[in-house]
């Protein structure tokens, strides 16, 4: 796979105490690479989560979802290469195993055992390769955040990390992410797998209030596709060891720091993601204001950014502001044709319902023939605003995914 | 631009009494054919009309629907190559113009006059060439349907028409229709310009009940793109001159008849928009049963049918049901995982939340490689069911639309 033209190198992560990641060769399918991440995390680790909306969720979902009431964690597994997601009573029974297996090694319960899976739909996660490759990362040494980010990836073309700090407390804590994904990325709730490690320490209940709300406003305002994936994950563990009262409000001192920092870290991952779409050869940044509300211009910005056209107008670097209105007309959301007006970079080229008569295309055309291109839509009704991030759609994307074998 | 392999043979269409076709030359863009068509319709002429949901619609479509709550018809006039849309007061301006020209020439009123734009968004339909078209169509010949046909389209690969019969009263009256369109075509009255003309008698407010029943079945459930167009407009028009006795309810003789006939017609019509989806290599019907309900069914269908990655998966003749689990989960409908099946063509290749152990993919891979394919879901839960059409995903697609200059 020929590596995104929008990749970013992979950044320096600082370790987390209180977690050791480690890689294995579970050879769930027939790649020469480390495909299961096992991360043992410390006594007293913190959980929360956020999972896909699907109707159909893979059996992974359902048990982070079950052991998510609990907030306790002392290891997350990861599977590359099967999502192990519509494969029935088979499908539960392999999880089940990886939790037991994983649990009698460390002497925990199964539900304080996380685990996510990624890859082809339909066939049964094997319980042998599975337990073969968990014994195997029992003993492998602890790796780097580079190796892991590698391990948990399948069609990504280059490893995405983040990392951030926030003092807490007078302590400094950091936090790190590790993210994959590339299609079947779509809104709701919406990467494949992402997972933050912090050594800070966090109430589960607040950490997950924390995980919601960034959420919104980073992993659910990205697309690829509009496809929503059956096993979409963003987990979030506290190990506690950088030694603060545990955080259990915005009250605390610090909180809000350690919110600011949580924000910053899932809008890198969630727009590296983006980075990594299949087939993209742009970024594209979509902001909408003066909507009735930031609902309703979130939706808005989603129609524009999951418009075929809109998409491949920007791939053809043409500014085709017709088919930004298409978009946002066919959003269903409260707009006034005659209210409207539109711009890409800077310049607008559409308002008050028609054209504007003689704007400057050489900046819209440099804009469009960068790497990064920005669609602004003023609504011109109300105070809402919302800002979603996508990526052009190209015949690499057909490529992609009309010759992956199911 | 290359005739889609979709494409079928423009039928013979019989002439309708009551409505005389006209072509001419507008030059709307740099072309060397008809971009103007003016249909002549007899006194008395009834007409229905179903227009796009968009919130952004062109001034034509704000003219139909105006002139609709008259419901008489004496012309329709079409420009291709201009949308119209998106023009602000010089796009309505333009629409008055033609308008009231053409009932000068008729002597009715403006509001008998319908008018219809195709083309690109954003610039004002120029009055000078619109006038001139009709001058010129106004003392041109009447034309045969083809010729109709093929004036209206733009992107079009090929021209489309159907025909149906229905005995009424008696007397045999004729439905023919002609409809244009490629891409930005979505469910929200799905086409983008349908015009079916008929010699039977039928009431405006009657015509207009029969018309939005048989659009939830025929237009509003086929998808190119998912992209729904801010000009989409069917129109009917009844002339009356095959004498029988107006139809106003389901109760006068032949009603169901006529009825039976506008659907037959309108769901062949759809279907030939279907078959010219831009790029589109294969016809896909998706059938969904076992839903709560037939609105549920609906959206589950489109969901599928609108996925880009089981449009790929179709055009790479891939029987990828895992994409098509994915879509169902992400379509926000009731589903039950360990209820569903699914299958392509005749073989059921996943059912009770996982795949069928050793089904034959012969008959499936042959069933991919045909030009007609279909996707059967069954959500076991109840007995709402509904049948949708769209085409694959291909380079094709991708080549248009990023080429295609605004």
């Amino acid at each position: 796979m020929t590596r995104s033209p929008l990749a970013r190198p992979f950044p320096h992560l600082a370790k987390i105490a209180g977690m050791r990641p480690a890689v294995a060769r579970a050879r769930y399918k027939d790649w020469d690479r480390c495909d299961l991440t096992f991360v043992r995390l410390a006594e007293g680790t913190t959980a929360a989560g956020v999972l896909t909306n699907s109707k159909c969720p893979s059996p992974e979902v359902e048990w982070c979802r079950k052991a998510l009431t609990l907030g306790q964690a002392r290891a997350l597994v990861v599977n590359a290469g099967n999502s192990n997601a519509f494969t029935g009573s088979r499908g539960r029974a392999a999880v089940e195993a990886i939790a037991a297996r994983t649990a009698a090694h460390l002497g925990c319960q199964p539900s304080n055992v996380f685990i996510a899976s990624t890859g082809v739909i339909g066939v049964p996660l094997p319980v042998d390769k599975a337990e073969a490759g968990l014994d195997a990362a029992f003993d492998a040494p602890e790796c780097d955040w580079l190796a892991a980010a590698e391990a948990i990836g399948t069609t990504d073309t280059f490893p995405k990390g983040a990392v951030q700090r926030a003092v807490i407390d007078g302590r400094t804590a950091t936090l790190a992410g590790i993210i994959k994904g590339s299609g079947m990325i779509a809104p709701d709730m919406a990467t494949m797998l992402g997972f933050i490690f912090t050594d800070a320490a966090v109430d589960p209940a607040f950490l997950q209030q924390l995980l919601d709300r960034t959420n919104g406003r980073t992993f659910s305002c990205i697309t690829v596709d509009g496809d929503t994936s059956t096993s979409d994950t963003v987990l979030a563990f506290a190990t506690g060891a950088a030694g603060n009262s545990p955080l259990s409000s915005f009250d605390d001192p610090g909180a809000d720091a350690f919110a600011a920092a949580l924000d910053t870290l899932c809008l890198e991952l969630a727009q590296l993601v983006v980075r990594d779409g299949e087939g993209a050869s742009k970024f594209i940044e979509v902001q909408v204001t003066g909507a009735t509300s930031d609902t309703s211009a979130r939706r808005v910005a989603m129609s524009i950014a999951n418009s075929p056209l809109v998409k491949t107008a920007i791939a053809g670097e043409d500014a085709n502001w017709g088919r930004v209105v298409m978009a946002v007309g066919k959003a269903g959301e409260p707009a006034e044709r005659d209210q409207l007006s539109i711009r890409f970079g800077n310049t607008v080229v559409a308002q008050n319902g028609c054209a504007v008569e003689g704007y400057d295309e050489g900046p819209v055309a440099a804009h469009l023939k960068g790497e990064e291109v920005e669609i602004g839509v003023d609504l011109g009704l109300g105070g809402g605003h919302a800002t979603v991030w996508t990526c052009d759609l190209t015949h690499g994307y057909i490529s992609i995914n009309a010759d992956y074998r199911s």
